[in-house]
């Protein structure tokens, strides 16, 4: 098993666990930054590094346009590539493809599309998903799936899940590395008992992984709460659970409660680069007049790089005159304020505090002094 | 005396030498990167320092439109502000208000212009640009000065250098800080006449410090010397010499042969963001194709963060895909390399071998083997 549950909440699914992969361990729950173009945009691996990130995404998608993946394999692949030495799992594609729209055309044989930098025709199969990840040497990879939109018919979900499964089984046969993990992807759209049928059919099939896909697609987050639920209880302890594309700080403690391992999300990266900041009381606006000439930090309980050397002054200065070492900063602080916040929930559910933590959570954002200023 | 000379090679005119400030000794020759923002774009502070830069040069008409001088004077100086400790010399904002063409009007009060930002009128006299600069706590300020352009009349270029003095004097009298140096600009157009008697009459007003302003505005090469060659010999060894806004590599070797001091440029840091390298052996345009596999560093030769850990096909792609870290990651060797040449320079003058140097400096760079592919 590639997965073992270290300590587990005694009210809640809370859980800690690792997750072993050919470029280390990973602690669990874990927040992975996204790295699309073999980049984390605006950092250095040492930055991300020093904010304890563990594992970083890269997109199969970009990846596979620009540069290639036969040329990052033969440059020694993604990692020797960006410079990265921990552990990377790439998504299949998928999600980047449905995300086109009318650009493309979901088949049984794959998605054909077309490329968002030149408009030339592609077509991703399972198996090119399977080829360009083990080309690019991802430590865990991604089943190519079919995502539902929102809201979407109980009969076009249906189909789309099936699709889904026949395609985890292709990628399952196109796998040659057995040194790479792979995980597959539930779907199932909002549909609850879909959702916990498609689980119990991928795990007749031997991957390493689950993960929770087609969520955080603009439903309401009762619904985002109730797929969750219909279908995290069905995967045995000894796989690690994903909930791609997912979320606000919220979003991560209320999906760790229910016994979810893994996150991926543009949201502290993306948001930093609009000046939209995390902190322990609330969100910030950067901007906003109001931090024109506050010399404290962005946020006075964060160690990061930024709130070490910089005021909200010079930050809001910074961002005002589109100068690049903002998006810089406030990606850095952002980053931090994540995996803190993935570190403080690993810590809580090993001393058995999951229950104190989440409600210290809630109780500082009620302070909400700065968001709306 | 705020300078002492240090070396003095025996064939050219190039000497080194020690500057000193309030926040610390520079070693001269020396180039300072430009941080137009309070920031030198795409790095921290601690970049520079670590790529070498013993200061840096801040704009007087960016920061007084943006974020204010006043502001950053309430938030602790500009030093405090921006987090860099070492010295900081300060443009009087003359060049940029020349540089806003049609949206300004000099007049003998001083130079009224619309804001780039805004379209706000604003009016920039001596005594102004000496409040600014000392609100900012800038280590050296620069006198108000009127930019000639070129081709211009002798009787225009007369009338303006005459202007530039009646100013410095202003600027003297408006002076309240003394622990702040103060240099005045020669200018004088392209009149080697000109710029002599305006080097003699700007050396009868107590300076710390001496600029040559005007230059390297389109004029040949050989009459950029040529206006080196008819002030810099006026002033008396115990001042520091200063060219502003120059230059390329091959200006800095040249005018430091004529026994210049100081230099600042955007060169460097906007042509990395332009993805335009230089190195020991000529310069490198990165989104060429050529470099789309190739493994080695931008420069074998460079030590920096960026050579010691990135390919040019890394470089390469990241350009191509307008990722933020291009952006840095080249900047970071362009402005090393800037530094790098500029401390070769210095041993080489302490040891009596700057002839050598520089023709090694020019052989290598006829082996420009990758320029232009």
């Amino acid at each position: 098993m590639i997965f073992r549950e270290q300590s587990r909440c005694s009210t809640t699914s809370a859980r800690t666990g690792f997750l072993a992969t050919r470029h280390g361990t990973i602690r669990t729950p874990v927040f992975m930054p996204v790295g699309t173009q073999a980049t984390v945009k605006a950092l250095t691996p040492s930055e991300l590094m020093d904010a304890g990130a563990q594992i970083i995404l890269g997109n199969t998608y970009h990846l596979y346009l620009r540069p290639g993946h036969r040329l990052i394999e033969r440059l020694g692949g993604l990692h020797e590539f960006m410079g990265w030495p921990g552990p990377i799992l790439t998504d299949s594609g998928g999600f980047q493809v449905f995300s086109l729209a009318q650009f493309r055309k979901i088949m049984e044989e794959g998605a054909e599309f077309r490329s968002h930098i030149d408009g030339s025709y592609h077509r991703l199969t399972p198996e090119l998903a399977i080829e360009i990840q083990e080309a690019l040497g991802a430590d865990i990879m991604m089943c190519l799936d079919t995502c539902i939109p929102y809201p979407a018919s109980r009969e076009e979900a249906r189909q789309a899940t099936d699709l889904t499964t026949r395609w985890a089984r292709r990628c399952l046969e196109a796998r040659r590395r057995q040194d790479l993990l792979l995980f597959s992807i539930v779907q199932g759209g909002m549909y609850a008992d879909l959702r916990r049928v498609h689980t119990e059919q991928l795990l007749t099939m031997p991957f390493d992984g689950y993960a929770l896909g087609g969520l955080s697609v603009g439903e309401p987050k009762q619904l985002f709460f109730e797929m969750i639920e219909a279908s995290r209880p069905v995967i045995p302890p000894e796989f690690p659970v994903y909930v791609m594309g997912v979320g606000t700080p919220e979003d991560l403690v209320e999906c760790v409660a229910m016994g979810v391992d893994m996150f991926d999300c543009v949201m502290p990266t993306r948001n930093a680069r609009n000046g939209m900041l995390f902190t322990s009381f609330g969100r910030i606006v950067i901007k906003n007049a109001c931090f024109s000439e506050d010399e404290r930090p962005i946020d006075p309980e964060c160690d990061c790089y930024t709130c070490r050397h910089y005021s909200r002054a010079y930050l809001r200065h910074l961002f005002v005159a589109r100068e690049l070492l903002a998006y810089r900063l406030n990606t850095i602080h952002n980053i931090h304020y994540y995996l803190r916040l993935m570190e403080g929930m690993r810590r809580a559910i090993e001393q058995d505090r999951f229950v104190q933590f989440r409600r210290s959570f809630y109780e500082k954002r009620q302070k909400e002094i700065v968001t709306d200023v």
